[in-house]
Protein backbone atom coordinates (compact mmCIF):
# COMPACT_ATOMS: atom_id res chain seq x y z
CA UNK A 1 0.00 0.00 0.00
CA UNK A 2 1.19 3.71 -0.98
CA UNK A 3 2.23 5.51 1.86
CA UNK A 4 -0.31 8.74 2.17
CA UNK A 5 0.73 11.78 1.02
CA UNK A 6 -0.29 15.27 2.28
CA UNK A 7 -1.96 18.49 1.59
CA UNK A 8 -0.67 21.88 2.72
CA UNK A 9 -3.56 24.53 2.01
CA UNK A 10 -1.74 27.90 1.08
CA UNK A 11 -2.55 31.42 0.73
CA UNK A 12 -0.98 32.87 -1.84
CA UNK A 13 -1.85 36.20 -0.86
CA UNK A 14 -3.41 39.19 -3.13
CA UNK A 15 -1.69 38.75 -6.23
CA UNK A 16 1.46 40.02 -6.02
CA UNK A 17 4.08 37.42 -5.13
CA UNK A 18 6.30 38.83 -3.13
CA UNK A 19 3.03 39.46 -0.45
CA UNK A 20 3.49 35.23 -0.27
CA UNK A 21 4.66 34.24 3.55
CA UNK A 22 8.36 32.54 3.38
CA UNK A 23 6.17 29.43 4.45
CA UNK A 24 3.77 29.50 1.56
CA UNK A 25 7.07 29.26 -0.48
CA UNK A 26 8.61 26.86 1.11
CA UNK A 27 5.29 24.77 0.77
CA UNK A 28 4.98 25.60 -3.02
CA UNK A 29 8.02 24.77 -3.36
CA UNK A 30 8.15 21.26 -1.89
CA UNK A 31 4.79 20.30 -4.35
CA UNK A 32 4.42 17.39 -6.83
CA UNK A 33 0.77 18.16 -7.43
CA UNK A 34 -0.28 22.06 -7.15
CA UNK A 35 -4.43 22.42 -7.23
CA UNK A 36 -4.95 26.13 -7.57
CA UNK A 37 -7.89 28.78 -8.29
CA UNK A 38 -8.51 31.18 -11.10
CA UNK A 39 -7.40 33.76 -8.62
CA UNK A 40 -3.55 32.56 -8.14
CA UNK A 41 -1.26 35.00 -10.62
CA UNK A 42 0.64 33.00 -13.11
CA UNK A 43 3.83 34.77 -11.56
CA UNK A 44 2.89 32.32 -8.33
CA UNK A 45 2.08 29.36 -10.39
CA UNK A 46 5.68 30.07 -12.00
CA UNK A 47 7.04 29.79 -8.09
CA UNK A 48 6.02 25.86 -8.05
CA UNK A 49 8.44 22.79 -9.16
CA UNK A 50 8.73 22.25 -12.83
CA UNK A 51 8.22 19.23 -12.57
CA UNK A 52 5.03 19.85 -10.36
CA UNK A 53 1.27 18.73 -12.30
CA UNK A 54 -0.84 21.23 -12.39
CA UNK A 55 -4.52 20.76 -11.66
CA UNK A 56 -6.60 24.35 -12.52
CA UNK A 57 -9.67 24.05 -10.15
CA UNK A 58 -10.50 27.99 -10.49
CA UNK A 59 -13.56 29.40 -9.89
CA UNK A 60 -14.58 32.30 -12.54
CA UNK A 61 -18.32 34.24 -11.78
CA UNK A 62 -20.47 32.89 -14.77
CA UNK A 63 -18.11 30.38 -15.85
CA UNK A 64 -18.49 26.36 -16.18
CA UNK A 65 -16.48 25.71 -12.70
CA UNK A 66 -15.32 22.41 -10.83
CA UNK A 67 -17.66 21.91 -8.09
CA UNK A 68 -16.32 21.81 -4.35
CA UNK A 69 -17.13 18.26 -3.86
CA UNK A 70 -14.98 17.32 -6.77
CA UNK A 71 -12.02 19.57 -5.82
CA UNK A 72 -12.12 17.76 -2.33
CA UNK A 73 -12.14 14.27 -4.12
CA UNK A 74 -9.37 15.68 -6.70
CA UNK A 75 -7.09 16.52 -3.31
CA UNK A 76 -7.87 13.16 -1.56
CA UNK A 77 -7.02 11.04 -4.50
CA UNK A 78 -3.79 13.00 -5.43
CA UNK A 79 -3.13 12.44 -1.11
CA UNK A 80 -4.07 9.00 -1.19
CA UNK A 81 -1.36 8.65 -4.24
CA UNK A 82 1.26 9.57 -1.65
CA UNK A 83 1.55 12.93 -3.24
CA UNK A 84 2.65 16.28 -1.86
CA UNK A 85 -0.22 18.23 -2.42
CA UNK A 86 -0.34 22.27 -2.86
CA UNK A 87 -4.24 23.83 -2.63
CA UNK A 88 -3.08 27.38 -3.61
CA UNK A 89 -5.88 29.80 -3.07
CA UNK A 90 -5.91 33.73 -3.44
CA UNK A 91 -5.59 35.72 -0.01
CA UNK A 92 -6.19 33.32 2.88
CA UNK A 93 -7.50 29.92 3.08
CA UNK A 94 -9.02 30.82 6.27
CA UNK A 95 -11.16 33.77 5.31
CA UNK A 96 -13.91 33.18 2.55
CA UNK A 97 -11.59 30.18 0.60
CA UNK A 98 -13.54 26.80 2.36
CA UNK A 99 -10.08 26.27 3.28
CA UNK A 100 -11.53 24.49 6.34
CA UNK A 101 -13.86 22.36 4.75
CA UNK A 102 -11.18 21.06 2.52
CA UNK A 103 -9.24 20.32 5.55
CA UNK A 104 -12.23 18.74 7.34
CA UNK A 105 -12.47 16.30 4.09
CA UNK A 106 -9.23 15.57 4.02
CA UNK A 107 -9.11 14.84 7.99
CA UNK A 108 -12.06 12.60 7.92
CA UNK A 109 -10.00 10.41 5.60
CA UNK A 110 -6.88 10.24 8.01
CA UNK A 111 -4.92 12.99 5.22
CA UNK A 112 -2.62 15.26 7.04
CA UNK A 113 -3.51 18.70 6.15
CA UNK A 114 -0.86 21.85 7.33
CA UNK A 115 -1.60 25.36 6.74
CA UNK A 116 0.13 28.60 5.18
CA UNK A 117 -1.63 31.92 6.55
CA UNK A 118 -2.14 34.48 3.66
CA UNK A 119 -2.33 38.25 3.56
CA UNK A 120 -5.83 38.87 2.23
CA UNK A 121 -6.66 41.05 -0.68
CA UNK A 122 -8.02 44.02 2.02
CA UNK A 123 -4.81 43.78 3.48
CA UNK A 124 -2.75 43.66 -0.18
CA UNK A 125 -5.07 46.92 -1.35
CA UNK A 126 -4.65 48.55 2.44
CA UNK A 127 -0.35 48.78 2.28
CA UNK A 128 -0.75 49.60 -2.34
CA UNK A 129 -3.34 52.52 -1.36
CA UNK A 130 -2.08 53.74 2.23
CA UNK A 131 -5.63 53.99 3.42
CA UNK A 132 -5.36 51.57 6.85
CA UNK A 133 -8.28 49.37 7.97
CA UNK A 134 -8.34 50.95 11.51
CA UNK A 135 -7.19 54.53 12.62
CA UNK A 136 -7.47 56.03 15.99
CA UNK A 137 -10.77 58.60 15.10
CA UNK A 138 -11.85 57.06 12.27
CA UNK A 139 -12.65 53.16 12.41
CA UNK A 140 -11.98 51.40 15.58
CA UNK A 141 -12.48 47.83 14.10
CA UNK A 142 -13.04 46.38 9.96
CA UNK A 143 -15.36 43.80 9.51
CA UNK A 144 -15.04 41.67 6.04
CA UNK A 145 -18.21 40.18 4.53
CA UNK A 146 -18.60 38.83 1.31
CA UNK A 147 -21.50 40.18 -0.89
CA UNK A 148 -22.17 37.42 -3.41
CA UNK A 149 -24.73 34.63 -3.30
CA UNK A 150 -25.22 32.01 -5.32
CA UNK A 151 -27.46 32.19 -8.05
CA UNK A 152 -30.75 32.14 -7.08
CA UNK A 153 -30.13 32.86 -3.46
CA UNK A 154 -31.08 36.41 -1.90
CA UNK A 155 -28.31 38.85 -0.61
CA UNK A 156 -29.07 38.63 2.94
CA UNK A 157 -26.93 40.64 4.43
CA UNK A 158 -27.90 42.51 8.31
CA UNK A 159 -27.70 45.85 7.14
CA UNK A 160 -28.15 47.85 10.31
CA UNK A 161 -25.30 45.42 11.53
CA UNK A 162 -23.13 46.55 8.99
CA UNK A 163 -24.17 50.22 8.89
CA UNK A 164 -21.78 51.32 11.52
CA UNK A 165 -19.76 54.78 11.30
CA UNK A 166 -17.39 53.99 13.43
CA UNK A 167 -15.93 50.90 11.65
CA UNK A 168 -14.51 50.14 8.27
CA UNK A 169 -16.52 47.75 6.53
CA UNK A 170 -14.87 45.57 3.39
CA UNK A 171 -16.80 43.70 1.19
CA UNK A 172 -15.39 40.86 -0.72
CA UNK A 173 -17.11 39.55 -4.33
CA UNK A 174 -19.43 42.53 -4.02
CA UNK A 175 -19.09 44.12 -7.70
CA UNK A 176 -22.27 42.68 -8.89
CA UNK A 177 -24.58 43.90 -6.05
CA UNK A 178 -22.72 47.07 -5.05
CA UNK A 179 -25.65 48.65 -6.12
CA UNK A 180 -28.16 46.84 -3.37
CA UNK A 181 -25.42 47.20 -0.82
CA UNK A 182 -25.14 50.54 -1.16
CA UNK A 183 -28.99 51.25 -0.77
CA UNK A 184 -28.63 48.69 2.42
CA UNK A 185 -26.16 50.54 4.09
CA UNK A 186 -28.02 54.24 3.29
CA UNK A 187 -31.33 52.79 4.42
CA UNK A 188 -29.83 52.19 7.53
CA UNK A 189 -28.61 55.69 8.10
CA UNK A 190 -24.94 55.56 6.90
CA UNK A 191 -24.31 58.40 5.04
CA UNK A 192 -24.37 58.79 1.07
CA UNK A 193 -21.40 60.96 1.30
CA UNK A 194 -19.79 57.78 3.29
CA UNK A 195 -15.90 57.33 1.19
CA UNK A 196 -15.63 54.22 -0.80
CA UNK A 197 -12.39 52.62 -2.10
CA UNK A 198 -13.04 50.30 -4.47
CA UNK A 199 -9.75 47.87 -6.24
CA UNK A 200 -9.70 45.19 -8.37
CA UNK A 201 -7.13 42.90 -8.57
CA UNK A 202 -5.00 44.75 -6.05
CA UNK A 203 -0.88 44.41 -6.08
CA UNK A 204 -0.78 43.00 -9.45
CA UNK A 205 -0.18 44.51 -12.72
CA UNK A 206 -3.47 44.83 -13.54
CA UNK A 207 -4.69 46.78 -10.40
CA UNK A 208 -7.09 49.84 -10.60
CA UNK A 209 -8.32 52.00 -8.02
CA UNK A 210 -11.46 53.95 -7.60
CA UNK A 211 -12.40 56.89 -4.87
CA UNK A 212 -16.37 57.46 -4.92
CA UNK A 213 -19.08 57.53 -2.19
CA UNK A 214 -21.47 55.38 -0.66
CA UNK A 215 -24.32 57.42 -3.02
CA UNK A 216 -22.45 57.46 -6.05
CA UNK A 217 -20.60 54.12 -6.35
CA UNK A 218 -22.95 52.02 -8.25
CA UNK A 219 -23.21 54.90 -10.90
CA UNK A 220 -19.35 54.90 -10.74
CA UNK A 221 -18.54 51.29 -11.13
CA UNK A 222 -20.69 50.99 -14.02
CA UNK A 223 -18.98 53.66 -15.76
CA UNK A 224 -15.22 52.92 -14.93
CA UNK A 225 -15.78 49.41 -15.84
CA UNK A 226 -14.63 47.85 -13.00
CA UNK A 227 -15.15 43.91 -12.88
CA UNK A 228 -14.53 40.79 -10.54
CA UNK A 229 -12.24 40.37 -8.36
CA UNK A 230 -13.21 44.08 -6.98
CA UNK A 231 -13.02 44.94 -3.31
CA UNK A 232 -14.55 47.72 -1.32
CA UNK A 233 -13.16 49.50 1.63
CA UNK A 234 -16.30 51.44 3.15
CA UNK A 235 -15.83 54.06 5.79
CA UNK A 236 -13.99 57.15 6.90
CA UNK A 237 -10.54 55.37 6.50
CA UNK A 238 -10.82 55.84 3.10
CA UNK A 239 -10.41 59.94 3.29
CA UNK A 240 -6.72 59.33 4.23
CA UNK A 241 -6.09 58.21 0.56
CA UNK A 242 -4.90 61.36 -0.42
CA UNK A 243 -2.35 61.17 2.04
CA UNK A 244 -0.97 57.91 -0.09
CA UNK A 245 2.55 58.21 -1.07
CA UNK A 246 1.83 60.79 -4.32
CA UNK A 247 4.72 59.48 -6.63
CA UNK A 248 3.32 55.93 -6.16
CA UNK A 249 -0.45 57.47 -7.06
CA UNK A 250 0.46 58.98 -10.25
CA UNK A 251 2.37 55.69 -11.48
CA UNK A 252 -0.53 53.78 -11.25
CA UNK A 253 -2.81 56.27 -12.65
CA UNK A 254 -0.25 56.46 -15.88
CA UNK A 255 0.06 52.93 -15.89
CA UNK A 256 -4.24 52.41 -16.29
CA UNK A 257 -5.32 55.55 -17.27
CA UNK B 1 22.63 68.59 2.92
CA UNK B 2 21.72 64.89 3.21
CA UNK B 3 19.57 63.33 1.13
CA UNK B 4 16.75 61.86 2.93
CA UNK B 5 16.06 58.09 3.62
CA UNK B 6 13.02 56.40 3.54
CA UNK B 7 10.65 54.35 5.83
CA UNK B 8 9.78 50.81 5.50
CA UNK B 9 6.57 50.19 7.59
CA UNK B 10 6.62 46.52 7.90
CA UNK B 11 4.27 43.54 9.03
CA UNK B 12 6.70 41.26 10.97
CA UNK B 13 3.31 38.68 11.25
CA UNK B 14 2.21 36.86 14.23
CA UNK B 15 5.77 35.70 15.73
CA UNK B 16 6.99 32.81 13.74
CA UNK B 17 9.40 34.37 11.53
CA UNK B 18 8.32 31.96 8.62
CA UNK B 19 4.97 33.90 8.48
CA UNK B 20 6.31 37.28 7.32
CA UNK B 21 6.04 37.97 3.65
CA UNK B 22 8.95 38.05 1.41
CA UNK B 23 9.13 41.83 1.08
CA UNK B 24 8.81 42.20 4.32
CA UNK B 25 11.65 40.41 4.74
CA UNK B 26 13.28 41.86 1.71
CA UNK B 27 12.76 45.35 3.31
CA UNK B 28 14.14 44.56 6.72
CA UNK B 29 17.23 43.11 5.08
CA UNK B 30 17.91 46.89 3.74
CA UNK B 31 17.17 48.20 6.95
CA UNK B 32 20.50 50.65 8.44
CA UNK B 33 18.51 51.55 11.07
CA UNK B 34 15.55 48.95 12.88
CA UNK B 35 12.87 50.72 14.87
CA UNK B 36 10.46 47.97 16.54
CA UNK B 37 7.61 47.04 18.82
CA UNK B 38 8.17 44.32 21.78
CA UNK B 39 5.84 42.01 20.14
CA UNK B 40 8.54 41.85 17.24
CA UNK B 41 9.83 38.03 18.38
CA UNK B 42 13.67 37.67 18.58
CA UNK B 43 14.19 35.02 16.14
CA UNK B 44 12.17 37.95 13.34
CA UNK B 45 15.15 41.05 14.80
CA UNK B 46 17.84 38.12 14.11
CA UNK B 47 16.78 38.78 10.39
CA UNK B 48 18.20 41.99 10.45
CA UNK B 49 21.59 43.20 9.35
CA UNK B 50 24.34 42.52 11.82
CA UNK B 51 25.07 46.39 11.85
CA UNK B 52 21.91 47.69 11.67
CA UNK B 53 21.20 49.56 14.61
CA UNK B 54 17.90 48.36 16.35
CA UNK B 55 15.77 50.70 18.13
CA UNK B 56 13.40 49.53 20.57
CA UNK B 57 9.77 51.56 21.17
CA UNK B 58 8.07 48.49 22.26
CA UNK B 59 4.74 48.85 24.11
CA UNK B 60 4.14 46.57 26.96
CA UNK B 61 0.96 46.56 29.40
CA UNK B 62 0.86 48.74 32.29
CA UNK B 63 5.09 49.38 31.50
CA UNK B 64 6.51 52.79 30.76
CA UNK B 65 7.23 52.43 26.95
CA UNK B 66 7.25 55.36 24.33
CA UNK B 67 4.33 57.51 23.63
CA UNK B 68 2.96 57.34 19.67
CA UNK B 69 4.31 61.31 18.94
CA UNK B 70 7.72 59.96 20.82
CA UNK B 71 8.10 57.58 17.59
CA UNK B 72 7.40 59.33 15.18
CA UNK B 73 10.07 62.02 15.66
CA UNK B 74 12.86 59.34 15.71
CA UNK B 75 11.74 57.59 12.48
CA UNK B 76 11.88 61.15 10.83
CA UNK B 77 14.99 62.09 12.25
CA UNK B 78 16.24 58.67 10.93
CA UNK B 79 14.90 59.00 7.95
CA UNK B 80 16.06 63.05 7.38
CA UNK B 81 19.63 61.97 8.59
CA UNK B 82 19.80 59.54 5.19
CA UNK B 83 18.97 56.19 6.94
CA UNK B 84 17.13 53.30 5.30
CA UNK B 85 14.34 52.68 8.64
CA UNK B 86 12.49 49.60 9.27
CA UNK B 87 9.44 50.25 11.20
CA UNK B 88 8.76 46.76 12.23
CA UNK B 89 5.40 45.80 13.54
CA UNK B 90 4.06 42.59 15.14
CA UNK B 91 1.11 41.79 12.75
CA UNK B 92 0.17 44.00 9.93
CA UNK B 93 0.68 47.56 10.29
CA UNK B 94 -2.90 49.02 8.74
CA UNK B 95 -4.43 46.88 11.55
CA UNK B 96 -4.77 47.88 14.69
CA UNK B 97 -0.69 49.13 14.18
CA UNK B 98 -1.13 52.89 14.27
CA UNK B 99 1.09 52.55 10.64
CA UNK B 100 -0.96 54.71 8.96
CA UNK B 101 -0.52 57.71 12.01
CA UNK B 102 3.40 57.22 11.66
CA UNK B 103 2.95 57.44 7.69
CA UNK B 104 0.98 60.94 8.15
CA UNK B 105 3.44 62.20 10.28
CA UNK B 106 6.26 60.79 7.80
CA UNK B 107 4.54 62.04 4.50
CA UNK B 108 3.70 65.78 6.03
CA UNK B 109 7.31 66.19 6.01
CA UNK B 110 8.39 64.68 2.94
CA UNK B 111 9.84 61.29 3.58
CA UNK B 112 8.61 58.61 1.64
CA UNK B 113 6.79 55.84 2.31
CA UNK B 114 6.67 52.50 1.58
CA UNK B 115 4.37 48.72 3.32
CA UNK B 116 4.87 45.43 3.62
CA UNK B 117 1.81 43.84 4.96
CA UNK B 118 2.15 41.26 7.33
CA UNK B 119 -0.28 38.02 8.73
CA UNK B 120 -2.20 39.03 11.82
CA UNK B 121 -2.47 37.16 15.23
CA UNK B 122 -5.94 35.98 13.79
CA UNK B 123 -4.89 34.50 10.85
CA UNK B 124 -1.84 33.38 12.65
CA UNK B 125 -3.82 31.71 15.79
CA UNK B 126 -6.63 30.42 12.48
CA UNK B 127 -4.35 28.34 10.99
CA UNK B 128 -2.30 27.27 13.94
CA UNK B 129 -5.36 25.74 15.28
CA UNK B 130 -6.93 24.50 11.95
CA UNK B 131 -10.07 27.00 13.23
CA UNK B 132 -11.20 28.77 10.48
CA UNK B 133 -12.38 33.06 10.49
CA UNK B 134 -15.75 32.11 8.09
CA UNK B 135 -16.97 29.11 7.23
CA UNK B 136 -20.22 27.69 5.20
CA UNK B 137 -22.91 27.89 7.54
CA UNK B 138 -20.88 28.63 10.79
CA UNK B 139 -19.90 32.41 9.80
CA UNK B 140 -20.38 34.20 6.98
CA UNK B 141 -17.62 36.84 7.39
CA UNK B 142 -15.63 38.26 10.51
CA UNK B 143 -15.02 41.18 12.55
CA UNK B 144 -11.54 42.59 14.43
CA UNK B 145 -12.07 44.83 17.23
CA UNK B 146 -9.98 46.00 20.42
CA UNK B 147 -10.84 45.15 24.09
CA UNK B 148 -8.43 47.72 25.20
CA UNK B 149 -8.78 51.19 25.88
CA UNK B 150 -6.66 53.69 27.43
CA UNK B 151 -5.78 54.21 31.46
CA UNK B 152 -9.50 55.95 32.47
CA UNK B 153 -10.84 55.48 29.65
CA UNK B 154 -14.90 52.96 28.65
CA UNK B 155 -14.61 50.07 26.82
CA UNK B 156 -17.56 51.88 24.64
CA UNK B 157 -18.19 48.71 22.19
CA UNK B 158 -21.31 48.53 20.66
CA UNK B 159 -22.44 45.08 22.11
CA UNK B 160 -25.62 44.70 19.81
CA UNK B 161 -23.58 45.29 16.80
CA UNK B 162 -20.90 42.51 17.77
CA UNK B 163 -23.67 39.93 19.59
CA UNK B 164 -23.82 38.29 15.95
CA UNK B 165 -24.38 33.98 16.27
CA UNK B 166 -23.44 34.49 12.06
CA UNK B 167 -20.35 36.57 12.18
CA UNK B 168 -16.74 35.47 13.91
CA UNK B 169 -15.93 37.84 16.88
CA UNK B 170 -12.21 38.24 16.80
CA UNK B 171 -11.46 40.28 19.78
CA UNK B 172 -7.48 41.72 20.37
CA UNK B 173 -5.90 43.40 23.32
CA UNK B 174 -8.84 41.99 25.68
CA UNK B 175 -7.44 39.71 28.20
CA UNK B 176 -7.78 42.39 31.47
CA UNK B 177 -11.08 42.96 30.19
CA UNK B 178 -12.61 39.61 28.69
CA UNK B 179 -15.40 39.14 31.54
CA UNK B 180 -16.48 42.89 30.74
CA UNK B 181 -16.55 41.71 26.81
CA UNK B 182 -18.48 38.78 27.81
CA UNK B 183 -21.35 39.98 29.84
CA UNK B 184 -21.68 42.42 26.83
CA UNK B 185 -21.97 40.06 24.33
CA UNK B 186 -24.53 37.71 26.45
CA UNK B 187 -26.95 40.96 27.33
CA UNK B 188 -27.26 41.17 23.82
CA UNK B 189 -28.36 37.96 23.66
CA UNK B 190 -25.48 35.73 22.53
CA UNK B 191 -25.56 32.48 23.95
CA UNK B 192 -23.35 31.63 27.02
CA UNK B 193 -22.56 28.15 25.15
CA UNK B 194 -21.07 30.23 22.33
CA UNK B 195 -17.34 28.29 21.98
CA UNK B 196 -14.69 30.78 22.37
CA UNK B 197 -10.51 30.05 21.66
CA UNK B 198 -8.37 32.01 23.42
CA UNK B 199 -4.92 31.89 21.86
CA UNK B 200 -1.90 33.63 23.25
CA UNK B 201 1.64 34.18 21.09
CA UNK B 202 0.03 32.15 18.47
CA UNK B 203 2.53 30.43 16.45
CA UNK B 204 5.74 31.34 18.52
CA UNK B 205 7.36 28.66 20.88
CA UNK B 206 5.51 29.76 23.93
CA UNK B 207 1.81 29.45 22.29
CA UNK B 208 -0.89 28.49 24.33
CA UNK B 209 -4.29 27.69 23.72
CA UNK B 210 -7.42 27.58 25.91
CA UNK B 211 -11.02 26.20 24.38
CA UNK B 212 -14.14 27.75 26.57
CA UNK B 213 -17.57 29.28 26.44
CA UNK B 214 -18.66 32.72 26.71
CA UNK B 215 -20.07 32.46 29.92
CA UNK B 216 -17.23 30.42 31.36
CA UNK B 217 -14.08 32.53 29.93
CA UNK B 218 -13.32 34.69 32.50
CA UNK B 219 -12.89 32.62 34.93
CA UNK B 220 -10.95 30.01 32.26
CA UNK B 221 -8.34 32.42 31.25
CA UNK B 222 -7.93 33.59 35.28
CA UNK B 223 -7.36 29.71 36.25
CA UNK B 224 -5.13 29.58 32.96
CA UNK B 225 -3.13 32.39 34.11
CA UNK B 226 -3.39 33.57 30.34
CA UNK B 227 -1.99 36.99 29.80
CA UNK B 228 -1.34 39.48 27.23
CA UNK B 229 -0.89 39.32 24.54
CA UNK B 230 -4.55 37.05 23.92
CA UNK B 231 -6.48 37.06 21.05
CA UNK B 232 -10.24 35.64 21.57
CA UNK B 233 -12.00 34.31 19.03
CA UNK B 234 -15.64 33.92 19.73
CA UNK B 235 -18.06 32.14 17.41
CA UNK B 236 -19.26 28.83 16.20
CA UNK B 237 -15.83 28.25 13.81
CA UNK B 238 -14.67 27.37 17.33
CA UNK B 239 -16.39 23.83 17.15
CA UNK B 240 -14.35 23.03 14.64
CA UNK B 241 -11.22 23.10 16.66
CA UNK B 242 -11.67 19.23 17.52
CA UNK B 243 -11.10 18.74 13.42
CA UNK B 244 -7.87 20.12 14.08
CA UNK B 245 -4.49 18.30 12.73
CA UNK B 246 -4.88 15.61 16.38
CA UNK B 247 -0.64 15.02 15.90
CA UNK B 248 -0.46 18.93 15.90
CA UNK B 249 -2.59 19.49 19.09
CA UNK B 250 -1.19 16.66 21.19
CA UNK B 251 2.49 17.96 20.67
CA UNK B 252 1.53 21.37 21.56
CA UNK B 253 -0.31 20.30 24.49
CA UNK B 254 2.81 17.92 25.62
CA UNK B 255 4.96 21.39 24.55
CA UNK B 256 3.22 23.59 27.01
CA UNK B 257 1.16 21.61 29.70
Amino acid sequence: MTKPGQVYLIGAGPGDPELMTLRALRMLEAADVVVFDRLVSPEIMALAPAGARRIAVGKAPKCHTVPQDRINDILLTEARAGHTVARLKGGDPMIFGRGSEEAAHLMAHGIVVDYAPGITAAQGASCATGVPLTHRGLATGVQYVTGHRQAGQVLDLDWKRLADPATTLVVYMGVANIGQIAVGLMTEKLPGATPVLAVSRATTAAERRMVSRLDRVAADVREAGLSAPTLFIIGQVVSLYAQAPVERILERVEAHG
